[in-house]
């Protein structure tokens, strides 16, 4: 029900990271209240937002509470069970993207296999239960071959790379002790990958930003750079075809992110889904009209959506992980040295747009990006990196 | 003293109407912990900031048990007792402005005087104790003549426009019954009104955004336009000088915002200053790299100050007033159907920018705004009154 303060609606978020935390900070222009629901107080969206409920996504009573009042329920994350997201729906929550989409995020396997039923390009893949099932399948595509867990993984977590018999037994061994699901991919070799986010409204209304380029090291995003380079008109065009098809085939309300491998050969493959903010948007909060935050808020909402033009010729964003730093041991504490760097940056680049996600530092976590707006691709991209290592106490 | 979560600095910004809720929001992304100081729980930022503190800026023990903890201390508003502030100074509270700067902005006439010393181009003026001493000065500047509070004026309030012995004497015995000390004005007539906004550092550095256009009605702001049309270069930069000189001379750390009359033959004059974010650069948010709320942040954190270019070539922005809609009694209550008009808005112009304020209700009262960038002037400028009209319920 709306904020009896504004007659707005109230937007759940189950979930507090830093997607809540930055849809927090876009909904305060458009007068709507986020609530979310947090782990702990120290939540990175806890630290900003004042509607926040403490309670486990896992438990659906929590859930239950934290709905009441919420005029949509929305998402940070995927894991919340399905059968509690159903329940909700049934007791008349209006949740979105909704039990009809969700299971496709959940599981990757369901993934893959409606992909497939779309007659969308992916790589090849097969469910495998033993070692003797993956060593059948490298041998029909080489090694090395990809595994990964259809639940669960995020950030390079989740995934592995094997190369020989040996690695797959380690990983099958693993999978079953941790009572994951494995499947198998060919191991692409792609020449980039790429990202399309496009937002989707319960009427079927879309809007998609260009499709982008994403750079990934040990499975973690750490730089994107908007629009593509020289990305291949008609490949472009493809890249939003799919994305299309995907959103209104697999009914999502909200924002849908589809990650791609462009091959050598000019062919696109679907990688991985997401729907909810996703981090190949963040450029948009400063380099489009209408942030991915915003717009997932419009969506869901039933909202006309917004523009998604860029608002410069270049945008590069590049992430801030955790644990680089020799003053940030890898305790997850606050790294005092930080708030010495901030201006160092600032100097350093008056143009760079800072996001701190008020987190404790780990390595290779996810604590901010930068984003930096320009003409010259080179000189934007030089300036986004060099802007990100000079916050991780690197030399520029 | 820095947040313990994050180790960055506490910025502590006493009042909580929408300029703290836009510095918080703006805060989000630099990591940096923004506590309000409110009157209520109800107050626009304290809607969207958790670190709320009720209290009265007019009580000394509120102010210093509020500034505990805080790295700094910054204002939404001109109205705390200049006492307090230096008692705070005393106590080792670091304000920014401080309570060398302030009086300028507190009394108006102290204001005249220190503008008038440094040989800047002011209004004629004079202070007036009775109705003989504004009937004198009418003798020699003419009829009508402006008078003015000396403090406590905002958005038109304190400000009268007099055109008769008459009317003075009704303003004079208005006064009397107030406690408010009173000056008069030339009346200027001027072509139109511009406003300069440039920030300091404790170090000096400074940097200022294009001059803007305003446009009041009834005293209250309710269009910029960024940069001001055909501003003659020499204009422009005679009034980036003035802002300048003015921010050093009265040693302004923060923002600093000038406002301007441009007159027929091509002079400026100097209206009035505020030294915190300002409604004259709201277009900011959406219009410039860096934000003045971002950039009053830097200034009193005494962090690098931000690039202030713009990203369009026009930006405009239309201040939303609360009252207008027939269906919005001036009960000082929510207006329910701002959430029905804001899908309508959002569907005119996909590209409008909304920020709404989250306050009830009042003739007159600003309860958000509406920014729009453009290549035209004259078709960006439609844009954005249609918005803030469809927003209004009015006719587009």
């Amino acid at each position: 029900m709306p904020d009896p303060q504004t007659a707005l609606p109230v937007v759940g978020m189950i979930g507090a990271g830093q997607l809540a935390r930055m849809t927090h900070q876009a909904a305060i222009s458009l007068g709507v209240r986020v609530r979310v629901l947090a782990d702990s107080a120290t939540d990175s969206a806890a630290q900003v937002c004042p509607d926040v409920t403490i309670g486990d996504y896992r438990v659906y009573d929590d859930l239950a509470a934290f709905a009441a009042g919420c005029d949509v329920v929305t998402f940070d994350h995927e894991q919340v069970p399905l059968a509690h997201i159903e329940r909700l729906v049934a007791a008349g929550v209006v949740v979105r993207p909704g039990p009809g989409s969700l299971p496709f995020v959940q599981d990757k396997i369901r993934m893959r296999e409606r992909l497939g039923e779309l007659g969308l390009p992916v790589p090849d893949w097969a469910v495998t239960r033993d070692v003797a099932e993956i060593v059948a399948f490298a041998g029909r595509h080489g090694w090395p071959i990809v595994a990964k867990a259809a639940s669960g993984g995020y950030d390079g977590k989740g995934v592995w790379v094997l190369r020989s018999p040996a690695e797959a037994a380690d990983v099958v061994g693993h999978a079953a002790s941790a009572g994951l699901r494995l499947y198998v991919e060919r191991h692409v070799d792609f020449a980039r990958e790429l990202a399309v986010l496009v937002a989707r409204s319960d009427a079927g209304h879309e809007a998609a930003w260009p499709t982008v380029q994403t750079v990934q090291a040990d499975g973690i995003c750490v730089e994107v750079i908007a629009p593509a380079p020289d990305l291949d008109p008609v490949l472009e065009a493809e890249a939003r075809a799919l994305a299309s098809t995907i959103a209104r085939e697999l009914g999502v309300v909200g924002l849908l992110a589809v990650e791609l491998f462009e091959t050598p050969d000019g062919e696109l493959l679907v990688n991985e889904l997401a729907m909810r903010p996703h981090n190949c948007g963040h450029w948009t909060i400063d380099g489009s009209v209408t942030s991915q935050f915003e717009q997932h808020i419009r969506a869901v909402l039933g909202w006309p959506l917004g523009d998604t033009s860029t608002l410069a010729p270049v945008t590069v964003m590049a992430n801030l992980l955790g644990g680089d730093s020799t003053a940030n041991p890898s305790t997850g504490s606050p790294d005092a040295d930080l708030a010495a760097r901030i201006p160092a940056m600032l100097a350093g680049d008056s143009g760079a747009h800072l996001h701190l996600y008020g987190k404790a530092v780990r390595p290779g976590r996810k604590i901010g990006h930068v984003t930096v707006l320009g003409h010259d691709r080179h000189v934007t991209h030089a300036r986004a990196v060099a802007a990100a290592s000079l916050l991780r106490g690197g030399a520029e």
